[in-house]
């Protein structure tokens, strides 16, 4: 058995690529199991806040399968739908969690928008993280002249400090010409795009506490190092996103020494105040939040010809997007609530500037009220992907990332179960293009997290490679970098270390980033889940012209047979191809951990 | 076992009772059965966009369960919360929905909202449904004097017509002050709020085809009757709400004649126009859609001195509020979404008026996304109540209402989780106000659905007695009514016809909505679920002084036995009192259909 029951996505299998219009009317195809009984299909979709029912008609059969299409008008620019699938046994709905056999609600409902999506390089590409400071120094760099602020780390391979103010000052010395020398790099890897965390000039490391946003930061070598770089990244036909801070800027930043200076300043809007002087993000004074109700600051930050948003995509730059920091925060506080507006505002500006850009958001929780395709393309995908992996594979033993409960492993279809719950809250071409990732500058490193085991790490990084979303990499993670919290993750690439530069984890990266490259069906395709047990699951990942069968298992587990799935199939790692039995039955072996993928013929 | 896990919900056990101010710190209550293992608790809410967590402390230890505390700062207008339950087999959330041993998204979340609820005569009222061509005639009344669209009914105790315009145009000849003269029914009954589908004159006998909303149609007793309907519903201590076209008119509206004739008008502006002419809501030319956009209409509808929403609200009119019709659908069109900003503008509206009036919106499916709690107080509760019983209840063969497939029982769990998934996905307060009902104009009648079945009949309505939400009865149901759709379910009250006065079913709902009358927990408590399989199934309703266990049945089941939860009970329903095994645990016995309510002490 392999528990497929009937499917639809948001993949061109099920609907027609490409982004719809209003009055369009859009086939949406639903594909049944044969011998699943259904005696007739129907689509339901929601029209000025009515549902309406349109009957399926049959399709076509495929191989063990009948397909359905109905049709879908796209009235309203977020269409919500699901399927009506009768049944002699009660009648049920198929939506973005599943098959349920009962009445839901809308939430998980499939999604047509009128909104482009983000840009294609987006899905396909593969992120690099990097955090400037820790990268590389480029060769011709001298000693640092270091601002009042930092202090020296004691070598470029001493362990980063783990939290404090030490953490925040301890300057490595990397820079923005030390990443240009190491592009190579990032082509044996995989990764396509660079993205950097914030290089504007401030008076902390990591840099979210900006004075300016109008230069950068001469430490990582000014202005016409950000030119270099871009120029790097672009000749090799890479692109490069920044990092903005949306939310609040630096106690240090220009705006706000205006502001402080002088209440009846421009500025002074920018930023809450109360008597008791202004308001920090999260309590921190350090860190002014920006009042997007001042329309000033939408003027410079956003709208303005040449705003802070606008003008670092352009020449002599040429920034292909931008991650925005803090963005579940950005706009709101108490009964204000700004966000879809500000996200708006950057999505339409930016578009203005290029139509092929991007625009990501931080959000480390639930994301999908702020995904409805109008504002940010992605976010990273930490609800969706991170924690729901994280929660599979780690072992007994430790805290869980930002709360104050011990990991015990959680089986497979919990993490299946968490994953469909986030991803089908959200359009499938936003899901396409939500950023996967182990684990970043704000949370420990996977390798640390998962005891140091490369077995495991096989598993998640293949995990990484082959779900829907686009992968990210924290700059170190390929090279089996640790680090128990985000300050302490943050660590320098060892170059010049082979103690701390695990050739057979950057092998293993390359091969899994590798496979996704050289598979549409991994980028594009649709995503079917086979549940095999609490220490295995397996997923198809299927266009109309390759189907990929992906099988993880943390654990030596029972083995299964899917029958009727494929008659043989290439493994694309690599290893053993597919076993078919006599019969025509798949047959996964019960090894643990392991992680394949075969292309199916 | 009684399946009863960690619990919270919106009630006083739980919630101090009270709508919270922005600046508030509220304590939220969760208790965890003794011996359930956790070792820690906290709650985790979102705070601008942002989950921070607080600990949670040990508050008491009461009968068999441990009680925790937690401050949740009440700073955005919902405050959105759960709760983290760590266990050394890994940690659990608790939200609306249950436990989960996996990460969840938000939607299921407990809310506070700053928003004041409807009034408490919403939450503690029984709704009785008036259609009012069909209730009573006035004694007074002579042969009607009858528009040209009207077709006279045989008789008063003909059968209503099945379909088609014959539906819309037969007139039985109830009106206004034959209601009047019948209040003492709704007294006997038990119920204290009196619902009228639409007055204003029209053309049609359902009247959501208004041709003005000024004045009382004369058939029904005209203005001077309301006034006089009113003030004798008033008298007795009871309410009365009207029902509001706010998506359309009738095409004969005054309105729409004087935008038909002058494009220049100033009602033109409140309709919509396309080179084919007006639109109708779906596609019906005849029920001219609304232009929200237009404040003009705003003015003459909602935020006028004198406008329609408030006009009839004072005297000498004086109606209680209002339920409105196609609430769902109002504002929306394409692009357009003004839904919203009608219920903020009607509820503003209203509150200037009379703080304690009621704002009920019609909604058939899942209202979640327009009951954050600033606008509509309710909606009829389709999709959490209605639904969710019939699918329990009725017995296989027919059609489900709406949809194209066949009737296939449920069991009891689909139902509890459907019911859980649409109420978690709104604040408590607003859940304890949703209209529950078996039926309406819109539907078939309930006995028709339950194929006459008495028995079943009775867990219907003890369910719509005893479950959170204002009971809203359709009238007729309460004497056995049958009919098959919508139209055919518009019978007339058979006061002199005892063929169709069902006086056993009276005295079941009389009984039934007396329990609920009798107990503030069956009213204002919380809800606690216990699984007792398909057939059966229980629940308690609790405030701090009183616990109430009801059972429901819909056949012979196999019986349960439930320790710890009471030394006694007596029966609220006059039946047998709780069965309490020597060791104390309540024994439920397997019989059914059967309906059972207990104070437990």
């Amino acid at each position: 058995m392999t528990g497929l029951g009937p499917h639809h996505d948001g993949s061109e299998l099920y609907v027609p690529a490409g982004t719809p219009g209003l009055g369009d009317v859009v086939p949406v195809r639903l594909r049944v199991p044969a011998g699943y009984g259904e005696t007739s299909v129907h689509v339901r979709y929601v029209h000025d806040g009515e549902p309406f029912l349109a009957e399926a008609r049959h399709d076509r059969t495929g191989e063990g399968e009948r397909w359905y299409v109905a049709e879908v008008p796209v009235h309203n620019p977020v269409t919500s739908y699901r399927f009506l699938v009768d049944h002699p046994g009660g009648y049920h709905w198929v939506d973005g969690r599943g098959t349920h056999h009962r009445d839901v609600a809308d939430a998980a409902d499939f999604r047509l928008t009128v909104h482009e999506p983000g840009p294609d390089w987006l899905r396909d590409g593969v992120v690099y993280q990097v955090f400037p400071d820790r990268f590389a120094r480029s060769r011709t760099s001298g000693d640092l002249d270091l601002p009042d602020w930092a202090v020296p780390a004691p070598s470029w391979d001493a362990e980063p400090p783990l939290a404090g103010r030490e953490a925040a000052a301890t300057v490595y010395g990397g820079d923005l010409r030390g990443i240009a020398e190491r592009l190579d790099h990032l082509e044996q890897l995989g990764a396509d795009v660079l993205y950097l965390t914030p290089v504007f000039e401030a008076r902390s490391v990591h840099r979210y506490d900006a004075v300016s946003f109008d230069r950068v930061d001469p430490l990582l070598g000014g202005d016409a190092a950000l030119v270099e770089l871009c120029a790097a990244v672009h000749a090799r036909g890479m692109r490069i996103m920044g990092d903005l801070t949306t939310n609040h800027t630096g106690v240090g930043h220009e705006w706000f020494t205006r502001a402080l200076a002088d209440r009846s300043a421009p500025e002074a809007d920018f930023f809450y105040w109360t008597d008791a002087g202004h308001v920090g993000w999260k309590g921190h004074a350090s860190l002014p939040k920006l009042d997007w109700a001042s329309t000033e600051l939408a003027h410079r930050m956003v709208t303005g010809a040449d705003s802070v948003t606008t003008r670092w995509l352009r020449e002599p730059f040429g920034l292909d997007g931008w991650r925005v920091d803090v963005a579940n925060m950005t706009g709101r506080l108490g009964v204000q609530d700004d966000a879809s507006h500000v996200a708006r505002l950057m999505r339409t500006a930016m578009a203005a500037v290029r139509p092929d850009l991007a625009l990501v958001a931080e959000h480390a929780h639930d994301p999908s009220a702020d995904l409805a395709g109008d504002g940010w393309h992605a976010t990273m995908s930490y609800a969706a992907f991170t924690r729901p992996v994280w929660s599979w594979l780690r072992p007994a033993g430790g805290t869980v990332w930002e709360l104050p409960v011990a990991v015990a492993p959680r089986p497979a279809g919990a993490m299946v179960a968490t994953m469909r719950e986030f991803s089908s809250a959200v359009p499938w071409q936003v899901a396409a293009r939500q950023w996967n990732l182990l684990g970043s500058h704000d949370t420990p490193r996977i390798r640390t997290l998962l005891g140091g085991d490369r077995a495991l790490l096989e598993v998640a990084v293949g995990l990484l490679a082959t779900l829907p979303g686009t992968p990210m990499v924290f700059a170190g993670d390929e090279v089996g970098a640790q680090g128990s919290n985000g300050e302490h993750a943050r660590t320098t690439m060892p170059w010049d270390d082979p103690a701390r530069w695990d050739g057979a984890t950057f092998a293993l990266f390359r091969r899994l980033l590798a496979v996704r490259r050289e598979s549409r069906a991994l980028r594009r395709g649709g995503l079917r889940w086979v549940d095999l047990g609490p220490d295995a699951v397996a997923f198809l990942r299927e266009t109309p012209d390759e189907r990929v069968l992906v099988l993880a298992a943390r654990a030596p587990w029972s083995g299964a047979r899917l029958p009727g799935l494929a008659r043989a199939g290439d493994n694309l790692t690599g290893a053993a191809p597919l076993h078919v039995d006599d019969d025509g039955a798949i047959h996964l072996p019960g090894e643990g951990p392991t992680f394949q993928v075969w292309r199916l013929a």
